[in-house]
């Protein structure tokens, strides 16, 4: 069994926890006046925007050390939704990561929307998340929890291909936005 | 009618040049021996590998002003599989477009694989290209040509999607050389 922390009650924090509870394991989500419980979770997502980030990070301090930590953030310029705020070589994965040398960071779930994660499916496609991250142990338990709630998994490589899902989820979110493509939709995997 | 040509006799050029076919427009399809043939093409598609397409301008050199051109490139440093060979903050549509001023330049074709551009369909989905660009009715031209062969086409907004565009690709390259995705797959657009 596999005790799973989600920080974050938005749509994305409720569709991985309906997704971790379709598995065995144990599933607690933390909104913004729980501060004072611990996070316990061996797996722990961080389902905030990326501007939220440092300060979860802060308000937990010591509580992400040996844990896996996913990060699904998309660090997009909602002003302009013409760029990213990270810098263009690197990843919001990869600057939390150098921020928790003690967790294992691995990318999950920012290439899916809300709905198809909820769902289940892409159109006729099930629904595959894509996994990057340096410590396959990591990315084996993340990848666990996803197919035991009959969603799929890929292994997209390491960290460093965040920067590559990042571009995705970003492309992904500025066609919705400009109505080429239904929330409900979007980029599906054929394998 | 479009009168279109293409640049480079591989499996992309190939199956471009298919597609192309099957609309009212007139093919030419350029091979190496070519040289002395002028492209006069509405419409130039550059199918040649990023590698190869400094060499191609120079040869066209003029040839291409006035021109719809289109990039297909996905400049992956084929050695490691683990970056780009263009800045991290541009693309290889930015970096074309800036060497050609006259022309107006647009990436697409670069998140499909030649197979699913050849079959028309990935899985159970029709196959969506992708269209980014700076001037609308160059996009729409392509767009036209797409749609005409029973494919979708998306437009994915101005030529700096490319970067995002590039990720796409690189990150299904990616996936597919490592076995997690096959060549006949890849990602497809639910819209």
């Amino acid at each position: 069994m596999t005790h799973i922390s989600i920080i974050g009650t938005g749509n994305m924090g409720q569709a991985i926890s309906a997704i971790a509870a379709k598995g065995d394991n144990s599933v607690e989500l933390f909104g913004k006046t729980d501060l004072d419980k611990p996070v316990t979770g061996d797996i722990v997502v961080l389902a905030v925007p990326y501007p939220a980030v440092d300060q979860v990070l802060a308000q937990r301090a010591g509580q992400l050390d040996d844990k896996i930590v996913v990060d699904i953030t998309n660090p997009l310029n909602f002003e302009t939704y013409d760029s990213l705020t990270v810098p263009a070589d690197s990843s919001a994965a990869a600057e939390i990561a150098a921020k928790l040398p003690r967790s294992r960071v691995v990318k999950a779930f920012n290439t899916t929307f809300a709905g198809t994660l909820a769902e289940g499916t892409v159109g006729p496609l099930t629904t595959t998340v894509l996994i990057a991250g340096d410590d396959a142990d990591a990315k084996a338990a993340l990848a666990g929890v996803v197919t035991a709630a009959g969603l799929k998994a890929v292994d997209a490589g390491s960290l460093h291909r965040a920067r590559e899902m990042e571009a995705v989820g970003f492309l992904q979110i500025s066609l919705a936005a400009n109505e080429k493509l239904p929330w409900s939709g979007g980029f599906g995997v054929v394998n």
